[in-house]
């Protein structure tokens, strides 16, 4: 716990650092627009687990290699010759119960592995660009903030495949968009809405003006610097406070945060950053 | 449950299908631009019960009979001389407890009634046109998509007769429509406010461009084809997870998404959908 | 409780009725931009207190006095010599967990001070102007209508001085503004925003054309004065509706919304009111 | 509303007053131990809806004809040949989904009808006698208060025909009896348990010394008695202030309590209670 | 904050240190049985405040003076002679809503008096004798440990004033005695019950053999001593910890927990204790 | 997914299986009476993982190796000697905001792995002997079951070391047991209780009559032949609907159980057990 341990290696995800505590993970099967197979989601929980305490990272951006997509969402062709998706192959022993027992218990661990996205305790800005579907909103959602490339198509898509929608994107989208309406829109109908829909619905928080992935990561490195650029304890803290008040009452969101604040408030930080402001120098904070 | 039943028969509302497996509903009293009295309410319960299981039904379209209204809300005119707002006359000897026990049953099952419309299985969408006051802001946000006409004039108007608004809009608003300070403004205000706004806001997700009934009713007819050629499990799927998550945590959001999966995705629909995607051929679902 | 007591006298609060059941609280200390010191925050419970029941109250506005702000937030000099903020000095012998609890005794009873905004039964519109920083958004946000002036500026700025904002924003904000990205993106960056973008999110709901203080202010009497000319116990009624609603279930919703109204639907001004549409005469409604 | 309907006729349950405001309920199927079919558990809404807010009646009495049992529970036999227990045979062209909705549209349908018992706004008083088993348990639980005669045998028996519980004993057992051993001792082994034993977890307050129904059900009616002369505002108040906290925050129960009396504390009761106090008179209570 | 401030001056309540670091607070109305008026309710905000952050303070028992009671409850008498519940005398001009707003007032008031004896941050045990009626049981019931004397007569009583208790014991009772039969039995029935009942039911967890205040109090005393012994830091927490997690999740409770310590285990406390295990010395902690 | 796999190996647990189907786990490290320390806690989520979806197992009992204790708690002489608990060691130059960082990620790691004990999917019975200290109680109140041996000692002891308990006893121990007072008593004294106290509060359901290790762990093996004997389908869903509802209302219970069964009435389970009724033949129920 006290040295840092090295990043899990990755097959389908890179980690680079292109700022100093500013992690990039690019999704890395350009090959098939970044669509998502098992052996692919299982190596976020681990890489996210290893940011979440990582003192060299402050802020992640996550994008998509290559020109054409962030994600492409499941790599449908790949499900389908799964067992999960034939249950009646392998298995043509198992009766209904039991056929669900497994289903269940598949959809379980899968959205775990999703779900580690949301509970990294650093924040994740999604650089996205080109084709955002199914999956990719799933993942996109459980970010703190969204920004897109100006020739973005995002598609809640599940419904197209005859499913609905089961790895996040029905719980959280709810949660992160203003219009009840548009919601229910776009997911019941699957139909695919582009960047500027986006925005004006609150799904993203910026857009590009020329279009392309690189602005999107640029400007997406902009905000990494800039947060990376603060004290730790107090976006760390900004974070869980938010995610924790995001579902709760008013009154329980207090509560908590006058107790997570009262060992946060005993950090050399605000004595950094109150000094920087007299004395115009940039604060150095301590790890975390 | 073998056969699907005869809808029940209504008086103030019109069922027809204009579509396949496309329900229209129409608010049929246009003589009073489609105001409400108890009768009226009391038919909506049985008939989206109907709509509910009916697996002749996948996509509801909401919208008011005549050229000047979706509904103007409650008669206010009958609802004076009803004995639930005069209780001081047939029922004297009442006390301020027992005329509260009175009232409070009145308002529980006049609440019921306009729920059935947000429990219905199947999408709901509102085609609002005219004016939509009162009860018919409590009614299309029971539904799960809102579009209107350009001409449209909505009011939270309960404030102007001095009551709270009780059958439902001052709890279902907030979740539809985050952003508070608009939400308060017109609820405590009871102003009108046009569709322009309503679109801004998210309150609804359309607006025509050329005013009148015929192009929000042709809008939504499109959306419901649409939805209705989509897999039912899908769909009725996806309205009930939504609905459960809007309200719970995420966490509840998603296991309760994987437990009904787990029988959901047992389903023919997938395979169907998959394969007609492959053969692009149109996919035909089962009934549900 | 018969007659209604005089308000408390303020120091940094300029208390005046500028139209009949129309109150004007004015953040007053123009010298320092309206920061906040502990004086200061101490003195907004007993005045909303009295506000709350006051039966000449039925409209609040909350605006800063002076041209440059609504207000600056903390005073962080003076916070800076206070005796929570540097711990080390004169209870050098106090643990960790003695200074936690100190601490967060100091945050407790700080976010409670700014909750009696809150929890005023009458509805309170903030009228904001110049800037609006850190714990001006704490208090804005408790406020039920934000309106500003067209040159206001915001800013989630705890962050910046190495804290995790901790008297309200964090939980409230999310429950107010639509999109989750836009949440997380001034809160984690602390970056400042301006009217424009603040409308467009919704978290204020009216801008100002020619900028200053001046039009925000008399927008905010208008609407002040529209609110207060209806039924205080519609009025009053449906600010309690939306609040408890706001955090809880369709279910608790509708439930509690009965029994509030059925002591509220006892009152004599929904006959007033009708009457009042009937006969065109303005409506005259009894003290509450 | 102004007069009470008649009772709705029913086939398999016996209401008489045998008392003043006190009804009696009998499970009426004696010749098969009182176990539940399709038709019987279907006519308990109409009935509790009735007792609900008919004003003759105070309190409620619920016990099962014949010397054998409360209830036997389900009748297997019956239910085996029900559609709904072998999906394959009439429904063979249902995929697993489509089984699943059918079946829960069942389950939801039937858990509603056992509901009915507990959300009777009137205080039920199970008398238990003999065997009550699975279903028995089930309606049991909902009540306000079981007692029961020295040689009853209780089990939650659903474990042992292959199935979870599912019309209310696992969402409810834990709630009113809270050693979590016991109950998941009882629920995962469905073994038998006797009258003391229920008496030492708490789930009945009362065995009778003698054993045999006649003692069980006379102290019940001694129970309703007493509760049917009391201040009808008071009994109704607090059975729905206990069933709304039982579940919610104490912050969330004591609000609801102040805007429950709010209404109810002007009702007469109050003054004639407190006056019979002083005279030594029996107080008389208006209908409610 | 520094130097503990004297405690407020109360007429009704007595505060004694009969050991270090334990606080006895006796009702002291002996003359009306300790009957509460409302003079006397509002003493304890103020008188609880102090004690929860007193550092003198580790543990405080409370009782009744006099030999008769720990209180009778309400006085009746006093109550019925207030303008609260003969509403229509000074108020004849108001109508149903607002004379139930009045009513919320106050209950809301009351309420607020008794919950600080909850809220206070260091463990209340209640030593209980003679009659304890009423408001005595919604003020035991806000305490952390029960005991009563042999002759204690219990009784939940405001259903025999025709009134359904609103001071808090409906919604606090289920959650610390979880035979739910048996919370309905005595709240719907108002009937009395001894200290050999209260003890099955868990109401109370310890009974004294002798009977009489002397035998409970110094068993209280006994009690006070031992928790006043251990860490400050500890107990207070685990108080917190179990108040918090009573009425959340497991999982919110384990969370609540793990920030909770994040700071508290940074005391000195675990040091010295762990130390005077080893070295067999009594330990001394801290103020807090 | 196919295979179950080899379970983990342990160094600090034993895994037989004494009967079919009947997995029994035993801390077993008797040398220091079963007491925990960090390579043993870690060794919990795989054994329980490995158990929760072993086709295998149906029932599990875990219990303490050697004669004198299910467990003494946290090895405290080890953890002592861990950086954790002396931050100011290795790491003197963390504020207090980074050594709470530090702390709260330890306790979340450590309460993970009991909590392991808690979600696994099959019955734990926990046969208790001899000491059951601390973490011992933290263990035991994650297990579905309880009983002990007659002269077993249990005792929440973290407030003896000076800390309150933070690995789960105060979160869950209100939730099983019934008595609000005894609960609080316990924590807050950390004195120990007995087997007969434990058994009269609900937080063991059984207890031996002659004493020692071999009767309770026989008692145990009786049980879990039991529950094995069962449908899987119906004891596994009887196990998650219990654990949902314990925390939930009993709306979202009863919805929560109708989605789960109309997936589980679709097993062969039911007709089996049905079947081995009418043919008095033990029914054999398809792996799970």
């Amino acid at each position: 716990m006290a040295n840092s341990p090295a990043p899990p290696s990755c097959r389908y995800f890179n980690l680079t650092y292109p700022l100093p505590f500013v992690a990039h993970v690019e999704i890395n099967r350009p090959e098939k627009m970044n669509a998502f197979k098992e052996d692919m989601w299982n190596e976020l929980p681990p890489l996210f687990a290893h940011l979440s305490t990582s003192p060299s990272t402050r802020a992640i951006i996550l994008s998509g290699a290559g020109p054409k997509a962030f994600t492409a969402g499941l790599d449908v062709q790949e499900a389908s010759q799964s067992s999960i998706f034939s249950p009646n192959n392998s298995d043509s022993a198992l009766d209904g119960a039991r056929t669900a027992t497994k289903l269940r218990r598949h959809v379980d661990a899968f959205q775990a592995c999703i779900t580690a996205v949301e509970t990294c305790e650093k924040p994740v800005i999604a650089a996205i660009h080109g084709w955002c579907l199914g999956l990719g909103v799933d993942i996109s959602v459980c970010c703190d903030v969204r920004i897109c490339a100006k020739d973005t198509v995002f598609g809640v898509k599940e419904v197209d495949i005859g499913i609905a929608a089961d790895i996040g994107t029905l719980s959280r989208l709810p949660k992160v968009v203003r219009s009840g309406s548009w919601v229910k829109d776009v997911c019941l109908s699957a139909r695919p809405f582009g960047a500027e829909e986006a925005e004006k619905v609150g799904f993203v928080s910026w857009v590009g003006r020329i279009g392309g992935k690189e602005e999107v990561v640029r400007e997406a490195l902009r905000w990494a610097e800039l947060v990376a650029g603060k004290s730790p304890v107090a976006v760390q803290g900004t974070k869980e406070i938010l995610n924790w008040s995001w579902n709760r009452s008013v009154e329980d969101g207090l509560r908590y945060t006058s107790v997570w604040n009262s060992a946060m408030l005993q950090s050399e930080d605000t004595r950094e950053a109150m000094m920087s402001g007299i004395t115009k120098k940039t604060p150095k904070f301590a790890k975390l």
